[in-house]
């Protein structure tokens, strides 16, 4: 395409700054022993969701938000633009075996893992049932995991109802042994929006859990706090599992199961950004954002800012 | 239906969880001497907005809205799934005649008062035209009526521009003899938003007024007690007036009056949770959403919490 | 609530004109014995398709959109309003196992037809993967079925790549045994729609194609009256399976594979009135609309015009 | 304004090509003695209707966009710059009473029709309720009205069901005297569309029924042709009563009451051009378009062309 | 990536079935010396565009399109799987400077015949404007060009009022020169959709017209036929410019200029089919389509089948 | 019209109440010698935007949403029913060439500011492009200006790529001598939303630069006190520059660069406020809204909101 001045490749941006390096340039396909700050792996799956779900969409469209940042952190004054986000690509999944495509997420996530691309790898669902499959896979690669869920509900379902939905998840992981529940750190669950049955299941299991009260009433810094503290002595990796629906809807309208008394987006970006400067949180998701429902991609931009912002981890 | 293994009725939820109660299945239709917690009735009525409006469709999505949450109070440990809401349905409206509409308002009302399923009774607008109808009928039936209105506007226009529009319901209570004004609290009027006239009228007639500066200033658990405490002793009953437009328009973008500077659902849910804790508080609407503005239902989400929030009464 | 003048059920219509039946009001429920015109049965199930399809939400938003017709044939002027459409309701479905979810179809066709309710059964999808499940039940019950298939595209494809998807049904069926290819036969097959392959497959196995050039080019009734006579002595019975993505995009937006080149709904009329008149035509499914993506719910309307069409079978 | 340059006033067009008269500028605010070749009048009310519509919004809409059309007819070579539509301008509506406003509609109409502005003047809905009022007006300007109307419905509906809503306009007309049936050409009418009782009802009365049956089977011209020649000796002046909803739903997306099976615009288009051309239709209504439903002002744009194919009268 | 079974790179599709090619596969990125059956090139530009226009984001959708249509012709049994569609990417704009993107549209088009990449070139628009570009630098390749030129509208507005906007083309390249009035022929022109200057414009200097009454009245292969035969002779090559709002605003809800009375989609595609079997007929441009104002892509995918269809030439 | 009861002008509004001023009403078109409170010139240029923009179309949107508010300061208690709002109407702008149109608003600006016809001129854009010219001719006119700029983006790219860009303001007024850096004070300036590259040029030049961190830890009235401090000794007049993407997304979601992270709307009031308080505080513009983008106007209600505000300067 050389020997044409004007004319660009099909599909690349039009305008380029010279000075300007957008965040999604820090994106590099993973060849083999690729390394980078973190990796990135879409788990393009929603088709287990309890309600009608395009959550399928949000790797891709959380990538192209990168589009919409700069690598520079003015407030830190960073630039990080020699940074690396190792993108592996996304899953394939079965059109019609759901059982499947949990399969090739726990597969893949192994390999992932054990690729050691990166300090940090991030899963983007995808709904909440890809966690079971992924937690699994880091526990087979890296020892005993411990969990901080960010999520406005406990996902502690019975399978009997419905199989492994994406409301079932931790409920999975523990019942099949691969999470005791004094492992399990559950932030900004929400009033109204989970049975008592599962809330007494928590209890029962050891599952920490603090609400959208704890929340508005204690600071956010000394929850995340409390949550490493409690995990770091007793687990060899933590992994941070991020429901977006635990932001308030105002701020997240493209989550399936929106509603008031959320979280907002500095009181998240907070809490991941001290979560993933701790040495063992190694894996972290970002689940049930669905872009055929979200105003202007802004529940996506979220996400990718919480991309970027692991990169100063 | 009960030969077929796996066939529902039409309009049944598909998914049933066998633990989760959701706050919809606490609707009870009212039969002669039904009792419960709470009663609502809808009040589909539109036609008076001076501005086009569908504020009749919020009593459907407001129940619909219901599906959205749980039986369970996290933050106080509280199950609700054996409360009560009796619905007694909505009110027929005449499809050319505003002046019946309101008189079956009105009628409607003081039926649903008198059969006394509930300690309290929830009127689901409809536009705010209808409080004037509602609050009669509760004066006909509990005695000297006293109203925390919260609310982006007084409401308070003259009828001669326009009749018995939805600018106009307290005026008309006031002038027709029904409400004095200082019986009369309003919280959350807002900047630009009100002609001076109107709030002359307000001062002139001893209408308590508390802008949202008065909010941004003082807690609004203080003006919400100040409001209980003026009011206790000089009426029978308290009547409890909100339009969602008290909110920012970030929080309630499907009513049809938005605008910036409004209030947020914590602060408004709040407010309604320490009212209706006094057992002077009775009655109480929720007015001025229009679904077919909404954002996903945000509007009538938050208001269907705030019915599950009146179950802890 | 027959105590209260002005008072509803809450769902009920607000307005209600005393010489006018609605279509819905046909809509009677299954229980044991009942007798109609026709049975509906919904299969709301899209999980299967190839891509992001809420077709699931089809049967509600049809059996909702016979409100916006009456009872009255004024060109045959004939009253409908004493027809009765049983209505089974819809199938459950399976939340993560699709293979569960087909099998449930299967059965509850099954037990549908045996119920033997009405001379013509309606299926509403959903997706086109369930023509498969609901052929095998026919043909237990009915013996050796003919299928005429209004649709864009051939549904034959492989189901090694994605296992039984909305592209497969007809493939599964001649591969399964439930099917003989020349009982098969397509009319409206598209330019550029379908693989070569799979018109190879039709054709290397009697499958009857009839192109959209074929529809333009001979009358619609030509064609009909042509597969009728091809199947009528052959099978004991004969399916209608209306993909809806037949028809043009300009009429059917909320098909999942829009495209222009199709069919308008007049023709799709005719075409189901004059095969559904064939008493051995007993039969019938409407799939492939996605309520999500439908403009005003045109789509639907067309396929509640359908169903009321079938009453003067 | 004139000392700047490059400043235009507020609201006025940005791009002004010299050799291009928009049929917009055509529009000439009346004033006394004011005269053209067609007179419009805005009739902007829409809360009798049976469902939510929003037509009141249609009469700013279709002025609107009659900046998408020019003044030059290539078909017919003809320029029709130097033609005028005298603008009445809008009738005020009241905001809670429809009585008053059907009375305004009335006294307006019968202002308009005596100012004698144009040998056609197009009364622009609002819904078809207006059309009781403006007719009145009319025979009591002008003499016996002989009607034609374009409509896939009756609007014979009995008045006990909710008073005059837009289901009833021609029924009032004969029952106030001041119509009677066989004046009544009734062009479009649907299947399914209508209850028998309107039907029954039109042909006791003498109506001339032509159902979309006749306009499919038989060309439009000789429907309006034979609908002129019959009413033509009989009454003093003709009204076309153009109700958008006789078109299919693919062409006019904005009508309240959309469905399949309707007329194309060509069709309308022509039976409205070769009806104006008659020296006795002096009136025209448009009426049922709700610009809050439409897709890109499509029905709107259609409105607009048939008043400016009314200029070539 | 090829380590890992189960992943694949991101923005690739999901789904693949073995058999079928989608049109979007044939696109093969141009490097030097490629040689195809069609070539396309994307002139992304719609600053000059009078109204607001995002027609620069047509070359990225219709390509995106391409997916949605398979490489089999069921009609004529002709599979074009081996065909190349030469994608030369699109040509970079200049932010800010609208005659430096004229010119960079004329340098790459020039660039892109020189290249002789294919027997058929075609330009995706961006605006109209852009074809004063492509038909200069097609000049100056091939020699004499005649003009074929679908449209509703003339495009011979004078420049004085606006300088080389969307409604300019071919007048600029009648008065630079670079085109004869009689080698320009206009079909599918709208009533009341141009000037009377720009027609006479259009008489006085030549140009042959057809409007939409000659379309409606002679069969389309009558009217291109003609064109042919008329140009044949008289230029070295022919240019078709397809502006799609010759196309019926239900067909085509994605043109900024939309409006009813223009053609159906069989009809273009007919015309296009049998331009371009026409050995001279050696470039096309498809303009005026704004994704952010269409209706799920319709009007791009029908641009997409127009590729397609022109792989047969 | 005056002889008609019940008929308006077209395009006035249906309902007025006799005591309410809609701030709309404050409008006063300009003309020679007109003085008011404030003046506002919209500058509806958007094509020079990096990406597509609508910006264009908010000076029209903007003053229409002066509708929604009345002239009563409820909290001031303060009627500015008085006040006015010259209005000198739009700039017209060149289709084509996007150099005329910023030549175009530096003259219009200029002769507005002569015209001083207010003691705060607001300029209404279109993009942030407008500014080098609005803020050229504010000096060629009122001497040495300062400008706070409130904005989540410096403003100050390079201009080799892609000339006058909206994303080259301030860049271009230092370059071409019109302002110091050291005048310059920007508020707002958002993580990953610039490149490093322009905080050095701004670092170099003496910007001061307060990011929204320094917004979170400081008081706005503080950081904007400190900025008229900073400016008033050293200038002849204060420019005022809103950017209203210095909102967070949940409260501006119309503006083209959109993103989490922002201000919210009571800061950007009391920093505005605060302003333009201050004598030299002479112009301000509103820049960066895109109509076509927003949610119900959310975003232009906001600007309109802050134009009232300003007429108790």
């Amino acid at each position: 395409m050389s020997t044409f001045q004007h004319i660009k490749p099909a599909g690349k941006a039009q305008f380029k700054d010279r000075h300007t390096t957008k965040a999604a340039e820090l994106l590099t396909p993973y060849t083999e022993g690729s390394k980078g700050d973190v990796a990135i792996i879409g788990a393009p799956l929603s088709k287990p969701s309890i309600s009608h779900s395009g959550a399928s969409f949000a790797p891709d469209v959380i990538r192209r938000c990168l589009n919409s940042f700069t690598t520079y952190n003015i407030e830190e004054e960073t630039d990080i633009s020699s940074r690396k986000i190792i993108d592996f690509g996304d899953i394939t999944m079965h059109p019609t075996s759901i059982e499947d495509c949990h399969q090739r997420i726990y597969q893949s996530t192994k390999e992932v893992a054990q690729a050691q691309a990166a300090p940090l790898t991030i899963i983007l669902g995808g709904d909440h049932s890809i966690t079971t499959s992924t937690v699994k896979a880091i526990k087979e690669t890296k020892g005993t995991v411990g969990i901080i869920q960010l999520d406005a509900h406990h996902d502690l379902r019975n399978t009997e109802d419905g199989g492994p939905t994406n409301g079932t998840p931790f409920r999975r992981l523990i019942e099949e042994g691969h999470l005791k529940g004094e492992h399990l750190i559950q932030i900004g669950i929400r009033n109204y929006a989970n049975a008592k049955a599962y809330h007494d299941y928590a209890i029962e299991n050891g599952v920490t859990v603090y609400t959208m009260k704890d929340v508005r009433q204690r600071a956010i810094a000394e929850l995340i706090q409390s949550a490493l503290s409690q995990l770091e002595s007793k687990v060899d990796t933590i992994y941070l599992s991020v429901d977006m629906d635990v932001l308030d809807q105002a701020y997240a309208p493209g989550c399936p199961a929106i509603g008031p008394g959320g979280m907002d987006p500095d009181t998240l970006a907070e809490a991941v950004q001290q979560a993933i400067k701790h040495p063992k949180v190694q894996t972290m998701d970002i689940v049930e954002i669905d872009p055929t429902l979200d105003t202007r991609d802004m529940t996506s931009r979220i996400a990718s800012l919480l991309i970027i912002n692991s990169l100063v981890k």
